[in-house]
């Protein structure tokens, strides 16, 4: 394991110059504040060894320069909000707050975008976007808690990627402070460019590994007036999943193609106190449709109750906000029903996904934990949460650990990749050693040595570092 | 300027081995044949030492092992139709031809992509598409005689970009082969993935220099069934560009919207032998709309007639193929007007296209030198070709440096770049190094010189090679 400089006095004191005392805490309580995100397995969790603020682009920079001449680890974190543990610091060293930084700099609703700091919520910006009869399109489950610097860092995904894409097709430009402290923005406002190396695309999504971003221009689209959401019922499991290839080729193109199994069907309308249709025993197909012309809509909704029909559905019905109201839950659900579970993020081609979820959910079935399914079905992204509930702590390790390499060697089989949108963070490190082609791994590792040579910038976090020559 | 190592006796041999005698060719009529591209300035021309065809990606690769082992330079080689010296040889050594690569490996129309070697003709590949009720979205203008593999290496745009983006657009991932020698598939056919750092779009349109792409796995998108092609006819020029950033707005998600000045109006008119609206004095708009839906095209056109209307168009008519034929012939039939002539490829935001060209065509009626203005208006891409006439070869040179320098100032005050979409090759490497920001200039050169340490691969274009330490 590579070893570090500790945090020291003197370290603390140039932190201190750069951004003010107040912004720098070293106490017990803030520091085990911060050696934790939303994945709360304990094992995971590190302590920092000072929790820093910056206010600027330039303390930000200045934070990086310091952590180089020290040989310090940095962690930059957004809300904290990763479930594959991107915001703990694996090997201590400073954690790095980019919330303060949370101002919408300028909407520019002739060019449609709009320039936000790291530190805004997605939230606010889907919110002041709408109010000027535009859109936001990124759109994670969280936005009402997560920062958009978290979603650049790992290319968030969501509700809306069917059709629009994930964060990082929702970006022109961002600021960067590189691992070297030095300062500069990859992307422009412009349509297409063939003007040197794609950079931006590189820092987005490489989970705060190849730099910091501090600010971003974002694109705009324009808001659909007509929209509606459609609930499919079904009671076969297979069916259910068997429509999602089908809505895909009909050239629907639906914003949204959410998938719930039975499991989470009840789990979230209990914990919403909720009753919506075949509780006992339906499976749940969210089909979101947008358009700009009412005719398209209609004829849209037409085709969409053909599909459904042709697929087996035994109800289809408007989606009410209910029924979002129970996707939105379907999480927080589960903790009252076991206090340790882990999720999966996989992702495989849309065309396996119903193959997929049937194969994994019967796979779950010999092992004594307890599956929920839920997916961005029309995207081929597979949440699985997986429950320990009773469980010794020994059988649980042992036999996660065989239906994961199990359903991952299927999953990569199928072309597909451990995660969708969660990121690999610290969480998945091991697998992600074990199930990328080799080649491509040694191109990470070398373009992640060149520009931070001392290893400082979030290491641990989609690989391992390279031990020091 | 870096030294390399001459191609030896003994390195022709090492590569004859690999790809056998027949495809390795060193006589004189070969290497003339390879010193140029489709850019006709011969002080760019540079003679290859040797000619080699590869078969598969195992011949790239040997090949790059050979060259790395001798420290000889390889210029990969598409159909050679850049037009910024993005094929010639800068530092001679190896010209690699991945023309025999070209074949179509899969079409999967349930999956909506397609499988093809680097060597495969676009047209062919937007022709099988089309006969399966797709389509590859990827136009450039020269698609009839251009190779994927060079429309992947410079993100090359063209006709659809305005509603399709650029080539990077249309990826799910390539197989390349890296300056080292080693092979591995970067991306993969997925919607949606948060697995590692985004290293497809670093290899896309980094011209050749951080890789060989051998073959690509594309999307296809579903055709759309209702079209229409409109032409409006502008006596005023700053009208007809007026008109870009409203129809941008309008949310009319139109396909194309080409821009057409009177000067290639007249020329290309002249050379197509068809006699057009407004010959004398007009410039044209060319606005394509597709629809999934009937009633959406109409209620589009009703638009689109209004907004040009609005605009003070002179005519708005149906472009019929008449008006394509004199697009597409725009920039041959320059070429009897001046034997020496050059082209600029200069891109801005879209809400500035409009005040860009009415600036850089008022600025160009300074010097005297003719300039014929196009654009891909509707991404903000605008073509000067600039014809020398009979001006001597000094006023020449001194004069173009002049506008280029004040045209690139304005434009990347605006924010905007040297390159919308033939890219920077060897043509523009010194104003590249001029304008880019030193931190992203510096930033490209560090992967540059991790990925490829003997920087053997392409070397001297997008930026000048790094002097050996």
């Amino acid at each position: 394991m590579r070893q570090y400089h500790p945090v020291t006095y003197e370290v603390v004191k140039a932190l201190q110059a750069v951004v003010g005392e107040k912004y720098v805490k070293t106490d017990a309580d803030t520091l085990d504040k911060y050696k934790l995100d939303e994945n709360l397995d304990p094992t995971f969790w590190r302590l920092p060894e000072v929790v820093v603020s910056a206010g600027s682009t330039e303390e930000v920079a200045k934070v990086m320069q310091i952590a180089n001449q020290y040989g310090v680890p940095v962690t930059p974190r957004s809300a904290g909000t990763s479930v594959s543990c991107g915001a703990i610091p694996t090997y201590h060293g400073i954690v790095l707050l980019l919330e303060r930084m949370n101002q919408i700099r300028e909407i520019n609703e002739e060019g449609m975008y709009m320039v936000v700091e790291a530190g805004v919520r997605t939230i606010d910006i889907q919110n002041l976007a709408h109010e000027k009869g535009l859109m936001y399109a990124g759109d994670p489950c969280s936005s009402d808690s997560c920062l958009i610097g978290g979603n650049l860092a790992t290319n968030a995904g969501g509700n809306k990627a069917v059709r629009y894409g994930t964060t990082r097709h929702q970006v022109y430009s961002v600021e960067v402070v590189l691992p070297n402290g030095k300062v500069t923005t990859l992307g422009a406002t412009l349509k297409k460019c063939s003007t040197g190396f794609c950079l931006d695309q590189l820092i987005i999504g490489s989970e705060g590994t190849l730099g910091i971003i501090t600010k971003a221009t974002l694109k705009l689209v324009p808001l659909a007036p007509y929209k509606l959401d459609v609930l499919a019922v079904f009671t076969d499991l297979a069916k259910a999943t068997a429509l999602v290839p089908k809505l895909v080729k009909a050239g629907l193109n639906p914003t949204s193609v959410e998938f719930m199994d039975n499991n989470f069907v009840r789990s979230a309308s209990d914990y919403s106190d909720l009753k919506l249709p075949h509780y006992e025993d339906g499976c749940y197909d969210i089909v979101s449709i947008e358009t700009f012309n009412e005719d398209e809509l209609d004829d849209k909704m037409e085709k969409l109750s053909a599909i459904c029909e042709e697929c087996g559905a035994t109800d289809v019905l408007e989606a009410d906000d209910r029924v979002w109201q129970v996707r939105r839950n379907c999480l927080e659900s589960t903790r009252s029903l076991s206090e340790v579970q882990t999720s999966e993020d996989l992702v495989v081609p849309v065309t396996k996904i119903a193959a997929c979820i049937q194969a994994l959910v019967k796979e779950s079935e010999q092992y004594d934990f307890r599956v929920f399914c839920l997916a961005h079905a029309g995207d081929g992204n597979l949440h699985f949460q997986i429950l320990k509930c009773d469980m010794s702590d020994a059988e649980w390790e042992r036999q996660l650990e065989e239906f994961r390499h199990t359903a991952y060697r299927y999953v990569y089989d199928l072309g597909g990749r451990l995660s969708g949108e969660h990121g690999i963070g610290m969480k998945r490190v091991c697998y992600m050693e074990e199930y990328t082609d080799p080649v491509e791994m040694e191109l990470m590792k070398t373009i992640k040595g060149a520009m931070d040579p001392n290893w400082i910038l979030n290491p641990g976090k989609v690989f391992n570092p390279v031990e020091k020559q």
